[in-house]
């Protein structure tokens, strides 16, 4: 479980909590703490390749007015004085965002999203703006593996969990349509949390497919990845977010009535998993003893992977082909092969694809019943060698797909050293319980639980 | 404005409203009403053709039933002991729902819709299923116009229609996914409200466009149609109904705090109106003096009609295509054309089409600003001749596409003496302001109001 080249000491090295804490009680500076993570992304920029924007002066001067709201005595959000990361897919007024393609090089939104105006009446101070994929796709953007500058940090919300996995930001904003808040967590070994579909809402993120879209946090401990509750609730704009499934906090610190069962669930795609990985994964199941059974799947979930990627190539392409049409020469053939398979797609096809989602998260509810989260692999094993890739989604398109809430934890390590997450899916719309299942499983496998 | 042929007096000419207080109190029978109406009906349907289906003596044991209740002083509904009649697609447990297709015969339904669970909890009685065109496309059924039984009752909802405006039934339920609902309201000569997309749950009623189904009512009182607040607000199974913008009956029964502005829209399809229908609503217009403005809809409402075509052929070949696969020989041509052009379409062209709804219900917000209402015709004119066609909806796709809550009012007659609706449009969600402002039309334009 060692990280390598991980820093670990000196304020950048605090959890979001502990240091809105210390800030509040004017123990720390919001300008202390931005200094030293600025420090921090100084030291270690040019190695790990985490950002796409930071305008330093102006995240000082952020940090110094919430400086003197605390002096004056002006009520504190949840977050104050707290520097967070933002993947550059999403809008940040007064920030370049550029949805990790040279075609939005220099876009400038007139508004924040609504998860950013969200963390600022929260407090935050936005340090800028994280390495996405291109579109948030598939082809990779500079940054590197902090654990390994050879290897890919996963994708697509690449530079947020490498920013946090360098101790650059002690929390990030990514997001995920397939995998790119899950699997860049897992080869990054930082926790990565996508909250159920719905819960946060998009508006002012780039859409790829509305359907799947989902926004996600990466921290360092359980309880900065709970403060993705202060993202959660309808915004009024967007219509997929109904109502908020937090508020999380309070149950993820709670100690479960009842000790968790897990399923220990290898889906459809199991022997695409390294064969490290699925050794880990056996004596993670014997570890765990009477509280976690193996499950299988009904055999509809082997074509969920299907289904999800149709859902994708069809909506993708009704957002983003217009990028395609201006210009080809400047996207990936990757990108522009979905987008030509999106518009092949005939609409009943895509809509009988779609219509899957809801059968398979109702499929899945007998094992919710019996049990409090699925474990299985966040990934098929470590991030892989070199960076022309960002590894394979395959362990998170079918919870993506389902729209269920999940976590990836960096509890195991890989033949090389290198982080490996587990996976913890929950039941729709149980995020906080998800959370309390996870901190429950990292305390019985650190030896602190009860298990 | 007279109606040829419609009964003048008796319990089956009650409003439903007048129809639940006479039983409530005593001095009406339900099963006096009931059996009112099963001799209306008897005496009526050789020539008007609305009923798919009755069983009087089930329709008479439960209106017997009613009265017992009522007699135990046990609490009562608002529509306690009054018979309604549902169209055929909406499911009905207990009696056979064909859905307009010989295919569907004889199929009986295990669960009640949530429409029907609602009106019986009001304490309705269910009378039985009207004739509907074949799965509520155009193919017609058997149903011919109470006021010329050479002429369409239009469509889809036909019995629906027919059925209020024979005096048969004093309310009924249909469905509007083009123009099902204002259509056949307009060529019979009663009241049809289409409440706002997502105000009224499908579950339970045949699935056509889910992007574009929507359940509505047909009464003899703007009073009645307001009793659609008991069908509206989430199931918890219908993912598109959000909240109900009810209740309704309160807002409809009083008067506006300034006297209305009604915007009179041409909408791009005007030339297709009857000569006839056109001079009707240019003497509208005078008569409404400064109440009415008319207002030219921005040129992108001219393809608007286009993509509700298309979103409706890609959605209902995705849920009805199987219909054409197990037996296209007892299937219209001009139904099994829709499924082809549906599965020919391509996903990204149908995701475009679907995300004008939103779009052009946008770009008539500075209308809705300034005015209470849309005003336009219901439909092209009279009812057609011949019982071959069921008419045109082109006058009522544009609002079905961005799910405004619409009412047709039978307050013109056209050159051969036969009813043409005047259409009002509301506000999304604004239903109670829409029948409040229906109120004062009618009232204003008999003589009643202040106008």
């Amino acid at each position: 479980m060692a990280a390598k080249r991980i820093p670990t000491e000196g304020p950048c090295l605090l959890t979001a909590r502990e240091a809105a804490w210390r800030i509040a009680e004017g123990a720390l500076n919001s300008s202390e703490l931005v200094a030293a993570c600025l420090e921090r992304i100084a030291a270690e920029e040019e190695r790990v390749q985490a950002w796409e924007f930071i305008d330093r002066d102006k995240a000082m001067a952020e940090a110094e007015e919430r400086d003197r709201r605390r002096r004056r005595g002006w009520p504190l959000g949840p977050l104050h004085g707290v520097p967070v990361a933002i993947k550059d897919i999403i809008d940040v007024k007064g920030m370049p965002t550029a949805n990790g393609t040279p075609i939005d090089a220099g876009r400038r939104p007139f508004e924040d999203a609504t998860v950013i105006r969200r963390l600022r009446a929260a407090g935050a101070v936005i340090l800028g703006k994280t390495v996405t994929t291109e579109f948030a796709y598939y082809h990779p953007g500079k940054t590197r593996n902090p654990h390994d500058p050879g290897r890919t940090p996963g994708g697509s919300s690449s530079g947020s969990a490498a920013a946090v996995a360098a101790g650059m930001v002690p929390l990030a904003l990514g997001s995920q349509t397939n995998g790119s808040v899950i699997r860049p967590a897992s080869f990054c070994g930082v926790i990565g949390f996508k909250p159920s579909f719905g819960a946060v809402p998009r508006t002012g993120v780039l859409t790829l497919a509305p359907s799947l879209d989902q926004v996600g946090v990466f921290a360092r401990t359980i309880e900065d990845a709970a403060l993705a509750e202060l993202l959660m609730g309808p915004d009024g704009r967007d219509a997929d977010v109904l109502e908020s499934p937090g508020p999380l906090i309070g149950t993820a610190l709670s100690e479960p009535l009842v000790t968790p069962a897990l399923a220990f669930v290898k889906t459809p795609i199991w022997e695409s998993a390294d064969a490290s990985t699925r050794d880990a994964f056996g004596e993670l199941g014997e570890a765990l003893g009477e509280q976690a059974d193996e499950v299988e799947l009904p055999e509809v979930f082997s074509r969920g992977i299907g289904w999800l990627g149709s859902v994708m190539a069809a909506e993708m392409a009704r957002n983003l082909g217009h990028y395609v049409d201006r210009a080809p020469d400047r996207i990936s053939e990757k990108f522009c092969q979905l987008i030509a398979d999106g518009r092949a797609m005939r609409a009943p096809d895509y809509l009988a694809a779609r219509d899957m989602r809801w059968v398979l998260r109702d499929a899945l509810g007998p094992i919710f019943d019996r049990f409090d989260a699925i474990v299985t692999p966040a990934a098929p094993g470590e991030a892989p060698e070199g960076l022309e890739g960002t590894g394979d989604p395959v362990f998170n398109s079918l919870w993506t797909f389902c729209g269920l809430p999940t976590i990836s934890l960096p509890l195991m390590t890989g033949p090389n050293g290198l982080p490996l997450g587990v996976q913890l899916v929950g039941q729709y719309g149980q995020d906080a319980r998800l959370l309390r299942t996870a901190r429950w499983l990292v305390r019985t496998l650190s030896g602190e639980g009860d298990a």
